[in-house]
């Protein structure tokens, strides 16, 4: 074992502060990374202010951070695809069982033994994991990614949660050239969305509640712009889309959305609303329609989601912070007063 | 134009009485059927009571009546599919548009100028259509179907609604043999929703609120039967469905059902609840499940479906009545009193 630096909080009332945890020594199969930067994601305020105590309740103290990017320190004997100095990235997931069916498909993420980057059970120290704000992880080299070299780190940090959580769904349900793709939401998740479909040869239109987003949504590569509050411009796409991306986790009226859908249209949700939705039935059996849902995406599909960015140089838009305003981050994460993503400077934590 | 007799109703609230109606002679592209057999679908209820007035306002007379089975009594001169003698079958739709992407698809009940069997624009005679509470129907024979010689005619009309409409969605959702396949109502079409599963292949279970329907349940063709209201027995079959179809018309917890589904299960429904349904989006994202819905099938389905039928001897348990005793059977429908689809027997109607 050793010491890492790492911000961490010790109740769901407590911010989040300077603090030392103990990281594994590399076993055979393992990447020990030096962090670079971390993306803040809505998750890591949630599992830190033990909002989920429903389903998976907080140990404490809490290291969040599943957005993770970085450079190899150390490799374990037996690890083939990284040597100390490679970039390196860590998403959502640390490890698995590596035999289940899922697994054996490639889709980890729907593994019954599934570990969490942060606050599950860690099977080699006994307490649970640790995320990303840290100085320092050790992650088995299965979960490692690869990083293109000519990305932009901190901009590549969100892309393991927000960017993978956005490229799962369109490439599952097939967004190609000549589709007509809709992105609901222009936050962390929608942002992102916006630059896989249009990537994606896509024609993509931007639905937003904000009139000032419209210039921001051209500029990310939507092709139009729709304020989701006015009624007639709504009408106007109604029954025109292949596929829509819901990245709104606020209360809002799906229905409205699969209405604009085509015939086997499709509308996956990647933002979760705390309340249940009111879903009106016919709308999905008149079009034959659906609706569906879509977490993180499995490890392969993450390293073509980095390597997809890499060829068509997409990262996420960042505002880069010093851990010591994380805090303050959090706080204005709730009045979604960011573009479109934070991003922690690891290198400020040296100063702890 | 001739005279047909029919039942029809003068008014939401009056009865459906004998009466008679205008029909075109055959043009040269008509089939003019003898009706032998009507299904009453719950639409029928609906339509003739106005209980749809915001989206499809009933006119009167009405004369309802979409699952029709009769023998040809005339055709038309460039007419090659039928002969006088011939069986002959006629579901929900009598005519579309031909030409635009989903007639050419063979997906009519998609077009958007189709003309449904009754209470659409008939634009031969300028009313409305009539439906099959009628000994007699005029339809361009692109709209009618062949019937397997095999079949019993009573249960053979209600497969033109309620066969179809279940039989569709099984084949979109891709159910085959070694499939796990929920079945949720044992109603008009959920009875049919069982026997197409089971003849299908897929392993079936039944969900019904009822205990008394679990020995018919496995008459039907189900393997196993969930009494829905036991969350015990529901919990057992968590995560473990490829498909579900719901046939519930009644407000019930979707949600319950989604978690039933295994990692990109679909549950599809045929019924629509009146009001919205709650829905909770944890359910949808974590297993990449969907929710989706589906009509009736295009002709080219039906009539696979028709054919499905007639090898596999399938067809609807039936109440066969008199035309007579329809409107007791409306009350009756309401109630859910009947196993499982009542089959007029249009033979009824020459007394009249």
């Amino acid at each position: 074992m050793y010491k890492a630096k790492a911000y961490s909080a010790a109740s769901a009332t407590s911010p989040l502060a300077s603090s030392t945890i103990a990281r594994r020594d590399p076993t055979e199969t393992d990447v020990q990374i030096e962090i670079l930067f971390c993306g803040i994601c809505h998750s890591d305020l949630h599992q830190v202010r033990n909002e989920w105590s429903g389903v998976m309740p907080t140990v404490y103290p809490c290291v969040p951070g599943h957005e993770i990017v970085g450079r190899v320190a150390k490799v374990g004997a037996s690890v083939t695809k990284f040597k100390p100095g490679d970039l390196a990235a860590v998403g959502c997931m640390v490890d698995s069982d590596h035999t289940c069916p899922e697994c054996q498909a490639g889709l980890e993420q729907f593994c019954p033994n599934l570990t969490l980057t942060y606050n599950f059970p860690d099977k080699h120290l006994g307490c649970v994991t640790y995320g990303g704000y840290s100085d320092s992880v050790v992650v088995d080299e299965r979960f490692v990614l690869r990083v293109p070299s000519n990305l932009d780190l901190a901009g590549t940090a969100p892309l393991l949660c927000a960017g993978i959580t956005t490229y799962s769904p369109m490439r599952h349900w097939g967004v190609t050239k000549g589709k007509k793709v809709g992105i609901v939401g222009l936050g962390g998740l929608g942002h992102m969305g916006v630059k896989f479909a249009h990537a994606l040869g896509a024609h993509v239109v931007a639905f937003t509640t904000s009139p000032g987003k419209k210039e921001d949504a051209l500029r990310l590569g939507a092709d139009e712009v729709v304020i989701s509050r006015n009624a007639d411009e709504m009408a106007k796409h109604a029954g025109s889309f292949d596929f829509i991306l819901d990245a709104v986790s606020a209360s809002h009226d799906i229905n409205a959305y699969i209405n604009l859908l085509r015939r086997d249209g499709n509308i996956t949700l990647v933002g979760a609303p705390e309340k249940p939705m009111p879903l009106a039935a016919f709308g999905l059996i008149m079009g034959r329609r659906s609706l569906s849902g879509s977490p993180i995406g499995g490890i392969p599909e993450t390293q073509e989601m980095l390597d997809f960015c890499g060829r068509h140089n997409i990262t996420s838009d960042v505002e880069v912070i010093p851990i010591q305003k994380v805090n303050e981050a959090y706080e204005r994460l709730l009045k979604s007063d960011v573009k479109y993503r934070f991003s922690i400077d690891m290198a400020s934590l040296k100063s702890e």
